[in-house]
């Protein structure tokens, strides 16, 4: 009994990720592998490092891929800057800052939750009410909340923990390259990303950086970090020190990150955030042009679009429905299960083809399950965002 | 400042891992990527259980592959198998069984090493003999030792450990695929490996199994795992139960292993560790013909051949020189630094070709410094193993 031919469907992804990686992405994985240690790829993992400095907006030398998804940076982050008893406070307004405090309390450490309803936005206030209360090691939020499409204020919240002496860690896995991520302005002591978002690449990489504040940090444990695999030290060694092994870092996996952050750099961080915007713009036409609403109470992020399922119209059958059709969207998170859908414009598909293809195709299942306006209308207002 | 395309040398890829992969493997990276929790995507999740229950040898239903490297499979076994205070005995013969220390003694476990020098192996009466001073939860061993070239005797290790009831932890990252690995009729709790070494897959994956004796351990934890990227309670959740999101499995990294395991299996395990086994003969018959000693002292390695340095050569600038020949040897580990080689002969290079191509080139720089026994008889002993 052989496995036959791999044959998989072409889906236009327009869910939180993975998104479609750009062809070029695709080329550069058949390229010859190299050892992890080869002088070769020692320069190609400079050369990423380069770029992606200049993507997160930072000097910070301490600036590496992570060899594992994009779970995986908030978890380096936590198990490396949090020691069991520290005082640490987690940002929470929906499943990602839920997850944050879930790493966080693993590692042993006394976490405080800030939280704030599903989809609703957490100020600085907030924090500085808890920073108040009793001083805090690290404070940690979810830049862009992928599971109710809220944007939190990263630089206000960054601010307020600093001024209370804390260090500050950012998920940013669904808002790099897709939208304004401002390591140092906004004064960011750690954050961390994924490849097969806003990057344009494929899964496999996390993307992070670490400010001397928090390399100070480290150094400073009294314990060793629980994991060796996450542990900075070592994966600092081998990215910007003596070079020794430490694990067996995929090249193919860096070209493909090194190709994203070519096209990312060749475009430009103003012009691509522009284009996710336009994108975003465009998709939020259509679906007013639905009479489709957005749960998101707080700043919607252009780059994910958590919308309410309306009345009526049967969630799972629908989705199955637009996989017939090769249109990939995802479903509500926790509490969100069954009353909205999550829907991305990241990276290759905040363009105008892929919005329109989308929107026409829900408008074609909506249509279908018995909810229907104004057939073409969503199509249309994306197209009019798009004109001359 | 932008970066020049891509242009990485081809290698042949000699070292201890990465190998070389098949072509086949390299065009499946190119396939369209589908989402992590698409059935299409699910549908070869069960496809690639399937076979790598093949190559495990086993009936374990809780086999995966794990978003990481190889040296993240050593890691999850421990964080889910150890708990703080366990009992666990680990058995080091080399640079990889001191890592599994490490790993270990990381979860905060009472860690008791079984030491024997570099380069030897353990017995079952050594095992039994700490075995005997006091109980353990878990015995854990490196079946072959990459640093030092060594096989140890898992059986009989798994044996002894059994009959004193403990649970059986095997890392087999350089053995599967290469030469045989018996999970279930040895007794192996659990055993991890990666996908670049000799089952001919790019760097990224780390494929693991697990006994119901292992899951029973882990489900009887009176702590959470402390990783929630490495908790097998969430990832069987994903991989076997609800089909619970857990972390973004790179579609792409999991085409890659299934074309791999398509080709292993498509040539039968048998035949290919026959296949390493007379690419090991091919290669030792060219060191003796070299009078080139290898440093091993139990039962030797066919897929990775840990070599004396020959007095009067010296190791960097010769490795250099192959380099500039695109042929890539590792130095020696730890203590071995300077004094051996690492040579790998492993998936699409356990073959003539690659086997003469690297004799010849030794040849080559060999005789550049110096060290000179009889040009052409390398290559011509190899040859002679592969004749009619």
């Amino acid at each position: 009994m052989r496995l036959p031919e791999l044959n998989p469907p072409v889906r236009l992804l327009m869910g939180p990720g993975p998104s479609n990686p750009d062809p070029r992405v695709l080329r550069a994985l058949t390229s010859p592998i190299l050892g992890h240690l080869d002088p070769a790829f020692l320069a190609l993992m400079n050369e990423v490092q380069d770029d992606l400095r200049q993507v997160f907006q930072t000097k910070n030398q301490h600036t590496l891929l992570l060899s594992a998804t994009g779970t995986s940076g908030v978890e380096t982050m936590m198990v490396n800057l949090l020691e069991p008893g520290d005082e640490v406070i987690i940002c929470s307004s929906g499943f990602f800052g839920q997850r944050m405090i879930e790493q966080a309390t693993r590692t042993g450490a006394n976490v405080r939750a800030v939280e704030v309803p599903f989809g609703e936005v957490i100020t600085g206030a907030l924090v500085e009410e808890e920073l108040k209360k009793k001083p805090a090691k690290v404070v940690g939020f979810v830049h862009a909340e992928t599971s109710t499409g809220a944007l939190q204020p990263a630089a206000e919240i960054a601010a307020v923990a600093r001024q209370y002496g804390a260090l500050v860690v950012m998920d940013c896995v669904t808002s790099l390259g897709g939208l304004p991520v401002k390591i140092d302005e906004w004064g960011i002591d750690a954050a961390s990303s994924c490849s097969q978002k806003c990057l344009g690449s494929i899964p496999g990489m996390a993307p992070a950086t670490f400010s001397p504040r928090a390399i100070e940090a480290i150094k400073n444990r009294k314990s060793k970090v629980p994991s060796l695999y996450w542990d900075l030290n070592m994966l600092f060694n081998y990215w910007d020190g003596a070079r020794g092994f430490h694990h067996t870092m995929s090249s193919t996996l860096v070209y493909a990150v090194r190709e994203a952050l070519r096209i990312v750099l060749e475009e430009g961080l103003e012009a691509r955030w522009e284009r996710h915007a336009k994108a975003s713009q465009a998709f939020e036409a259509g679906l007013k042009a639905m009479e489709l609403s957005i749960f998101t109470k707080g700043p919607v992020l252009p780059v994910i679009k958590v919308v309410n399922i309306p009345e009526g119209v049967d969630d799972l059958p629908l989705r199955k429905r637009l996989l017939e059709m090769d249109v990939e969207i995802a479903g509500g998170f926790g509490p969100l299960a069954g009353k909205t859908w999550r829907i991305g414009i990241m990276g290759t598909n905040a363009t105008a083809k892929s919005v329109i293809a989308l929107l026409g195709a829900l408008e074609q299942v909506l249509a279908e399950q018995g909810y229907y306006r104004e057939r073409g209308a969503a199509v249309a207002a994306a197209a009019e965002v798009y004109k001359g």
